[in-house]
């Protein structure tokens, strides 16, 4: 499935980007010269958010570049969504200067609509990803919320097309381990943590 | 705590490289004229090693520079390695013309020193990593093992440094929740997958 609200897609030469920053290490590792390329890119947050009322995990759905690059060449056939489109948990960058919990809280507002209290967000973890070429930290952290928490609808800022999911409890295991549904392994394990410590 | 086998340390302007595509997509989303800077990198594939033998998962420890560059700005005291230094599945880039399960058996052998049978490695999972960025997607395997298939102590082929460590089932669950081990969410994610599928 071609993503419907996408069209006039082209690539560009990126000499200069404000989000990602290419360089190459040079070092020596037990006497032997080595070299490595990477980017350097911002750090996240992101939220495992439990909705008590619906009894469901309530996640996020975006059109993603990254992946529409890749799943353009690829058999889709199979694909539960239109290609280029991942389900992940709410998440940011950290690229102000605010402590994670804060930008976790207005992350959920703006992507998700719901004004959670600080104090409801707590960190679970950290973890790195793409270790090979990135290196991006993400904390992740964990709260529930109901409908008494909601502000507005969602759907990010600016230019951002964000879709709020809800991902009922009963179905979130079938849900992570199905591959028509593209998603990122913070969200996997986010609800096997749930799934853990919380049921 | 710096790295012990790593010095000499430089970067350089990294202008083509071989691993990693810098590329700016422009698209029209809703009407509205967007542009988003990402990264084409190689998919992987990784695999979840459960030695019955020893009651222990078997990963990786090895210097990823991207995590280095990272780290080496932030107050590290409390971190129980190197920095610079990640915990991670046996992987590998799947940048051969070879099915996934063979390019996973050829890595578990080059890493980890086991030469196991093909129909002993299952997949049991994809997901994407980096998705704001990059979109790379990793497969994920799983396969039980003991010392009858060792072939050679591992380690990587060429310039790796790959360090085989044995995580007792038993400190699993506080390994991955421990943020002194620098680690993946592919890490976290199988490891809570085993435990709710295997045991």
């Amino acid at each position: 499935m071609q993503p419907k609200n996408i069209s006039n897609i082209r690539f560009s030469a990126c000499e200069d980007s404000k989000y990602i920053k290419f360089k190459r290490m040079l070092f020596t590792e037990n006497g032997k010269e080595r070299s490595w390329d990477i980017i350097e890119a911002h750090d996240s947050v992101a939220a495992l958010l439990y909705h008590t009322q619906k009894d469901a995990f309530v996640i996020v759905k975006q059109f993603r570049p990254a992946v529409f690059l890749k799943e353009r060449n690829r058999n889709t056939e199979h694909l539960k969504t239109e290609i280029g489109y991942t389900f992940e948990l709410c998440a940011g960058i950290t690229d102000k200067d605010k402590p994670l919990n804060v930008i976790m809280q207005e992350e959920i507002l703006e992507e998700c609509g719901y004004n959670i209290p600080l104090e409801n967000i707590t960190q679970i973890a950290e973890f790195y990803s793409s270790v090979g070429f990135a290196g991006s930290k993400q904390t992740l952290f964990f709260a529930t919320l109901d409908e008494s928490y909601r502000q507005n609808l969602g759907g990010g800022v600016d230019d951002e097309n964000i879709e709020v999911v809800f991902i009922p409890k009963a179905e979130a295991y079938d849900f992570i381990l199905d591959s028509a549904f593209p998603k990122t392994s913070g969200i996997m394990f986010a609800f096997l943590w749930f799934f853990r410590n919380k049921i």
